[in-house]
């Protein structure tokens, strides 16, 4: 029996490969109105009687809601199967586990390759520019779609360590465990140089259009790849990569004197840019990094980041890795003084991994010790 | 009296804006071999009597042979003024001071943008690909033209502090003292990736056309500013950009929830993309990025570097920064350590900035003083 398919069988809010039609209308940051919202979402195990095992995961940058289950276009299992599965720390045996793709992104939920129900068309960059809150909001509704009053524990690395973070400063009496992966509480200068980067080689591919390239069966695919590649290497450690490549040559004995891709790190970032664009949409790629560009959680509560903390009486654990150089563990002991000073119960844990900030999605024992104890600490 | 018009006067080798075609052949590390070979040089101060007073300034990737006199692009004073002239550490009325625009590069000497004699269209992509050594090889070149047999000291930062290290491997007789700043002595993988980068940018952007867009009158310059902005952020540290742009928004009270450069560095890092594309060839950006990461010195000398030093008696001096995690101090010390090996001569300091790699063409009183107290002890 696969896990989702006792409750699938009953009710078709529940399962894998779900999307939803609400009619919103969904307040935005910036002040306009998203209608309808559509929310694609997964599904794993069963709300209990008592309506108390619901555990939102929240994804990252070009996550998606494929968490546990295999991704649509590329076959591949889901992104967090190390974490998320029988006998895993979020177990669908204990758990409701809840991921729907943020606003914004490309696979079923709105953005801007969604059509914009006022011209028939596209939004492209008419979509509305988003925020973090603004996908917590629309996680929000997700919830009460599927009567989901409060959360056992919401569950986020980096982007989704953000969203996680947001949870209870928007909705403090619906959540009561926080977890947060190697994440930050606010995009850095450095954070917002990388992602203008990417946006700017984006918008620089002539295929991009203004973004109007969805009629023409074309994408602006070089410039997406570039975006990926640059972004890419912030996701790794020096030392991993040194560790993974060094200056090994790709499948030749000698330098070839060209530009072909000769060290194996080039052939590697290559595949990255190229097979990354085959999953995902360049537009959904600028709105997304300009939400996470936005974010400043203390910024969102007059500069105190304790102040965002101060209504909710959720338990939170943080946890980074030492050598993530996009959201280094000095990000991470940033929020976990803003708790204290809050009041709140915090947990902290730097664990050590030579993988950089892409070791929360890579095989972590210890990361899965670590979540585990947590949530059953929370139950 | 300006610095050279003594020297102008009487001997057409020397003074600023000068240029030789040499007929060469240069045989490159390719096995491929250059003629003609144009150098583009400044000279500062006179050779003494003994030809004991010259010191071979080597610049950066983006650098020029403009150390210390007017960009004829840009209109902007030296790169390097603060370390180069009159009571200076590197002084014209003590040294003979030259500077040569590397092979490969686009302000004079011979690149891909020179015409190549068998077809008398500009190289293109048809530029052999040239390493760190071969660049060392037109130098030594020049100097052979300009009379000097032995440098006092070769001095350089970043690739500039490549061409120092390859110096007395090459010819070890031929110089007395190298100083190395914010160097390293290989390019990891972490290095090539960022390059590689810059490098798709490029050849993705459509105007790129193969290399050959010289006729065109038009350039990849998206693709170029978008592989500046880049490199451009491993320039800085972290701290530094935090320090100068924080969240800080760009001449607006409130984001405005749109593409715009809302925060500070967005703007900043824009501004060096385009003004960047206006002083820089696209090709020469390919190949001098393919040159750094050839560039190995221990795979050179049978996986030894200490081996690279072996036949060299020059004294060495290195300097690091310690926010500089483009060649973090851990690469110098390295160098330092095959030094000692080879049982060379070698003082070594980490200096303190909150400014990155780009901390060696900044104000910078403790390197200038390093600088000089190396020089003068070389004397």
């Amino acid at each position: 029996m696969s896990m989702d398919s006792a409750i699938a069988s009953t009710d078709q809010r529940f399962g894998l490969r779900r999307s939803v039609r609400l009619p919103g209308p969904l307040r935005l940051d910036s002040g306009a109105s998203l209608t309808p919202v559509d929310i694609a979402y997964e599904t794993y195990g069963t709300l209990n009687a008592q309506g108390s095992n619901a555990i939102l995961i929240c994804h990252a940058l070009t996550g998606d809601q494929f968490v546990a289950s295999q991704h649509p276009v590329t076959g591949k299992p889901g992104w967090w199967t190390r974490a998320v599965g029988p006998g895993k720390p979020i177990d669908p045996e204990r758990h409701f586990i809840v991921c729907a793709n943020v606003l914004g992104s490309c696979l079923g939920s709105s953005g801007p390759a969604s059509t914009d129900p006022a011209t028939g068309e596209p939004y492209a960059m008419r979509f509305p520019v988003i925020t973090i809150a603004d996908m917590v909001r629309a996680q929000a509704m997700l919830l009460n779609h599927l009567g989901v009053e409060q959360l056992a524990a919401v569950v986020g690395g980096s982007m989704g360590g953000m969203q996680a973070l947001v949870w209870p400063t928007l909705y403090p009496d619906r959540v009561r465990a926080v977890l947060v992966i190697a994440s930050t509480a606010r995009h850095s200068a450095q954070n917002i140089a990388f992602h203008e980067v990417g946006r700017q080689a984006i918008m620089a591919d002539p295929r991009w259009h203004g973004g109007d390239y969805y009629a023409s069966g074309d994408s602006p695919s070089a410039g997406l790849a570039v975006a990926r590649m640059a972004a890419h290497i912030t996701y790794l450690s020096e030392a991993g990569l040194t560790e993974k490549f060094g200056r090994k040559l790709q499948a030749r004995e000698a330098k070839t004197f060209g530009f072909d891709a000769d060290f194996q790190v080039e052939s590697y970032l290559r595949h990255q840019g190229i097979s990354f664009v085959e999953r995902f949409d360049a537009n959904s790629y600028l709105y997304i990094t300009r939400a996470m560009d936005y974010y400043d959680l203390a910024e969102d509560h007059d500069g105190s980041l304790a102040r965002a903390f101060s209504e909710t009486r959720a338990r939170f654990c943080l946890i980074s890795f030492d050598t993530d150089w996009l959201y280094p563990t000095a990000e991470s002991r940033v929020i976990v003084h803003a708790l204290h000073a809050a009041g709140r119960e915090v947990s902290f844990v730097e664990l050590a991994s030579p993988y950089g900030h892409d070791a929360f999605l890579l095989d972590a024992p210890d990361m899965n010790r670590v979540i585990d104890g947590f949530l059953r600490a929370c139950e």
